[in-house]
């Protein structure tokens, strides 16, 4: 039998301590029960995992990395966990276990999500989501997980629909006198909003729920299949509620507080609203990091 | 002196001709004198470059595909050709001589492109756009020359504003008495239009053209600085011509006909349109691929 | 009730036909029994579903290509499809069943897909591959089905190799006495070879045996899970067998034909094999496209 | 006149300050004339320009934004600016100026870069990098600037020669009597180096020599045409420095270290290595994020 040679065990070059160190890019097919469904959700996520390294050693045994995501799916098949930010965290703590050099562990999930939904005429189809996991386990203390979901709505621009009103007077005067209930024209576009919430309870939370939080903040949400009723009804609910990415983010962040306040005030929550203009070939973005103490405070 | 083996003049594996040998995703910075322009034009196109290959030779050396690209570029410092597709065409036949083995040479270049359009209020910048090359030279006929042009420009969608027309009209029926030419709401987004002009006579052929001749056919341009008042403009302008994906491909062909008329009938035209529509997370999309000499007769 | 205006069925602004109109990028999630399999295999597929359009109509119902795509999925459910060839060429037929307009139906779809591999030390774990269908349903005709498959493998440069072992032998005359079959150092990288199979009797292709069969023509493949000794083993195989791209696309078309040789002879079949270069910052690549028939008769 | 009003200006729907509000995705062609050199040098950035928003006001005027970025480019061809990172402190600074209510101003830039490399055998040649910029203008304070480079190199692992060496010595024993300088086989790839570097003291920092240093710390640099030669000469030159991703890192910040200590202690540095595997489907991943400080007195 050869003795292999263990030059990751080896003196660094430099004696230098490295924040992460792992592999990117893992595909995995999983599948979740999640709690009050017969069947198995099925997510296909993108997984990167990692350790931070000592000074003294010269590099990780990487391979473990992926034994340790493999352990903990085939765990599940037993012992099926609820979420994909619970798979997240119980890889990061099986890294510390098979590190034990490192003194925290890392992991990052990216998943296609397929969600029901009931479009305008009651049409009850699969639409497709985003959805994000992050945990970060540290040696002897409690794991912090992260819960992410991407929806994509549409948002109609507030600013334009005025002017453009003031401009229509001008050349049909007869519109001056329409009730200004009745919407304009204006720019309308595919919004791509997200709400990332990082915490150590975490249980609390489902992603389906955030998910419809967000989509209720758009100016509409969007279906694959529409009708020509349905397009109509659509149309006039986005311009009935025209929306700034700035109005989405606050939207966003204030329905949160007003459903999870009871959340530790130490959560950290991130929303992003980008909108592909259809009047711009660039996007117009929003952005707010807040923690969820600060927001309920007012210090926001 | 070391002589080194040359593996590729070997005899292949499998007595088995190829399409296509030869490298990808070469990035270059390109510095083009084109007509009545003072400055140079910059491009940075991706570059791909292929010979076909004999089933008695093993494979071919792919540092000439690079040579001939660099020694093309070259040759440009001092005798400045005047277009992409013009470039791409030098290269295709020099790789026909590097490659005494190969019949056929083909090029492919894609990159960003900027030109110069007013807003609005007037206001001249350079506007972001795509251009593609493409060249095939057959050993001892004419070289062909693709030109491609995309152009990121809004569409209105014709269906629903009718069908938000009948709707507003029940709310509010006030708006009923609206004259047709105001336009109502409606869903518009970001749209993308590519033509494609495939012949061996393309000396003729302008990508500043096309670019224009592309952008005429959308319901609207975009810019990047808008005020208020633009912004209004734009949409009115796109409120009052809605165009389905259909409706912007046939525009394109149809006024590409009526300008190039005298192009040779067997020159290949491909349109393109994608509409990445605001009420659905998937896009529409309509394509036509027709020689000219079909679409002057009405074969079409 | 309101009777809403069809502005799709009115006359089109120029009388031109066009090739494909149609909807992209619509993510779904597919469940197929697969032959000879217990659990249902999970595909994630973007899928395209476009018709052609007459000249004399505006434009296409749009929403009929996603009830097309639904209604088929749903079928499955009850009586479940063996392929995603198969699912393609369904909802391509049930394309022309809902526009009676067109005459071609055309359907593509790539999904990520997972398979069982066995590392070199026995672990057997799911690998990740791309799996893609097309199918053009013609009215009157059979329709023609394609299957293809991407495996990321592994390739060894067998020019380097020669050369560096003339160089080794320069600097260390004891390497010149290593017997032949002793691999020496040479550049390896990623490689992605694709391999399409397009015809109207699918029905005897099996996607995994094509991912098998494309595997093998790599100089090794590739794993998520290696332990030290796998690592070597796996470098040895790979430097053991080094291949160029073009020898890899002329493998994989023999390969192909020796086993199904039985294929109508008008069967069309693509090979691509792209090496992301460890020395370039370019990639190599190599195709052939070729019938079957011509490929057994030596006439490629 | 119309007085056109001002929906931006109004209150906001919830009174939430927002962290970041502006424009992604704008892409320019930018000329900058660089020191010692007598071309200008040409960048294509992809540029986000962002304000923070108080939650007393509703909305920013995006177009301020783009007028920013226009007019701090504008400037530019009068006097010159040094650097991309020096542009993208200009644009913070000019937005800080452009919105009253903003106290927090920050741009990104991200662009292909084409810089002079001499193969092996001499000759000389642009390779293509990507350059990154980012500034934080904070008002009455002094601006933060980042300058970050990317580099695509190679690296061969250092594990698996050690390992193969093993197994090569029981296959064929004479290789044992190989002296251990001569390079065994090993998986090699394509590696992806980068490091930014954070401070508000940039000037003395070099984007070309900061590439320069990167690519040292790699197994071997790559270029666009290599001879047969000069292949075996690369290929020598990474088997004979096989490094892990952690390595690189390492020697990255260390020679940066050594090179620029005199630079202010709370200089933040951020490099990252991944490697695209050729034995995996995924990839091996190093970072370290530092302060100079730190790094200096060994806390590092």
């Amino acid at each position: 039998m050869v003795l292999l040679p263990d030059v990751q065990a080896l003196r660094a070059n430099h004696e230098l301590k490295l924040t992460r160190v792992g592999v990117t890019g893992v595909k995995k097919l999983v599948r979740v029960l999640r709690p009050g469904k017969r069947d198995y959700t099925v997510f296909t996520p993108t997984i990167d995992a990692f350790v931070d390294l000592p000074g003294t050693q010269r590099g990780i045994h990487m391979s473990r990395n992926l034994e340790a995501v493999n352990e903990t799916l085939e765990k599940l098949v037993r012992d099926p966990s609820q979420s994909l930010e619970g798979l997240a965290g119980a890889i990061a703590e099986e890294l510390l276990q098979k590190h034990g050099y490192a003194t925290v562990a890392e992991v990052r999930m990216l998943t296609d999500y397929f969600m029901k939904r009931r479009n305008p005429s009651g049409l009850s189809l699969y639409e497709p989501y985003a959805l994000g996991a992050r945990a970060v386990a540290i040696r002897g203390k409690k794991t912090w997980r992260t819960i992410g979901v991407e929806v994509v709505g549409m948002n109609a621009c507030p600013c334009a629909m005025e002017t453009v009103r003031e401009l229509m007077g001008e050349a049909w005067p007869k519109t001056r006198e329409m009730p200004k209930e009745a919407p304009g024209p204006t720019h309308n576009q595919r919004n791509r909003t997200t709400l990332e919430v990082e915490t150590h309870q975490l249980d609390a939370i489902d992603a389906d729920e955030l998910i419809e939080l967000v989509e209720r903040c758009q100016s509409a949400p969007t279906f694959e299949v529409l009708k020509r009723g349905d397009e109509a009804k659509l149309v006039l609910q986005a311009h009935g509620r025209p929306l700034f990415v700035e109005d989405i983010v606050r939207e966003v962040l204030t329905a949160f507080a007003k459903k999870h306040g009871r959340l530790p005030d130490d959560t950290i929550l991130v929303a992003r609203c980008e909108s592909e203009e259809s009047i711009h070939k660039h996007n117009a973005f929003a952005e707010r990091s807040v923690t969820l103490g600060d927001l309920k405070n007012g210090a926001a």
